[in-house]
């Protein structure tokens, strides 16, 4: 059996992309759909990483028992600006991350397609980056907080606000795993789009 | 003048291949040409930007012209652990930028090469963390130090080292123009990967 494609006439790429399709394996977008549903699965992770970081840094409060007549001793995430941002910025790319679900759906419905999967690449790293210098930021604050730095006389909180430090923490330490689940995804997404 | 491709006997896709370049238009890959010239470029930048960064933090140094019996007053990098931390990953960064231009020059000369593109756009990310991370610590710690945390009792420094703040600062702000540049060339080549 021969094809025969007339190159003069058929100037038109979309002829000869259909001969190559024609050409190639039956089944030849096997692993890319494999790709694409770890890709949902992995999603799924960053979505409950990120939130829940954003909410367990939301609700740090804690009020020491003791007080003096003008002043109750309190800390919350308020008290720090870089805390305020963590929360922010969190729930932005939670929410983004829902809502890249349906794109990744399309992904494993039409592995081959290539526009939502360079769609969901650059967005990802956009809020990969988010992600990142608010993880990155509250991180450097509690680490003050743990061991505080003497060469600038700020000293060390968590003795007094033990479960508010350890509050924190886990919510940065949940920042950190979206972040790493974010960059396994745009490492995948762009072997999927490299490899054919 | 029509050309025969023999289906039944060639199953090797790179006789498809062939067929398609000969059918398409005659500079095909102009463009990605263009975007690999415009990532040498950027990746220039960067690496200025990025050591940039480092050597100033690492410079910054600042003691004050008074003095007790027993104490000098004086403020380094050295005082702070996020910039200790800031100044080598910085470096790191620097270093990976000016190791991958052998491989941004291999996608110039050759625009329709995957594989070079696909290992660029994978350690761009994975660096683009580091810097987006070391700079956005060494950032909350600059705003403390510019304006202190009344709730924590951590007062500004600000006042007293405005020459080692101010050195800081740049350094902070010049790693920002680092992510801003990596985050491009991520998308750029990205772009050059997803559309053929």
């Amino acid at each position: 059996m021969s094809t025969i494609i007339d190159v003069a006439e058929s100037s038109n790429p979309h002829v000869n992309e259909k001969a190559a399709l024609i050409a190639s394996p039956q089944k030849p977008g096997g692993w890319k759909k494999g790709i694409a549903i770890m890709d949902f699965i992995l999603r799924l992770g960053a979505i409950a990483s990120s939130l829940g970081a954003s909410i367990t840094m939301a609700t740090s409060d804690q009020t020491l028992p003791f007080f003096t007549q003008f002043f109750q001793f309190e800390a919350s995430y308020d008290s720090f600006s870089t805390f305020q941002f963590f929360v922010i910025a969190m729930a932005f790319v939670g929410g983004y991350l829902v809502l890249s679900l349906p794109f990744s759906i399309v992904t494993v419905i039409r592995p081959h397609a290539t526009g939502p999967r360079l769609f969901l690449i650059i967005l990802d790293t956009v809020f990969l980056t988010l992600a990142t210098s608010c993880g990155a930021s509250a991180a450097a604050i509690v680490y003050l907080a743990h061991n505080g730095n003497q060469d600038a006389n700020w000293l060390a909180i968590c003795n007094q606000f033990g479960d508010f430090c350890a509050q924190t923490s886990g919510a940065v330490v949940s920042s950190f795993v979206a972040v790493v689940v974010l960059l396994l995804l745009i490492v995948l997404s762009s072997l999927a789009l490299g490899r054919h």
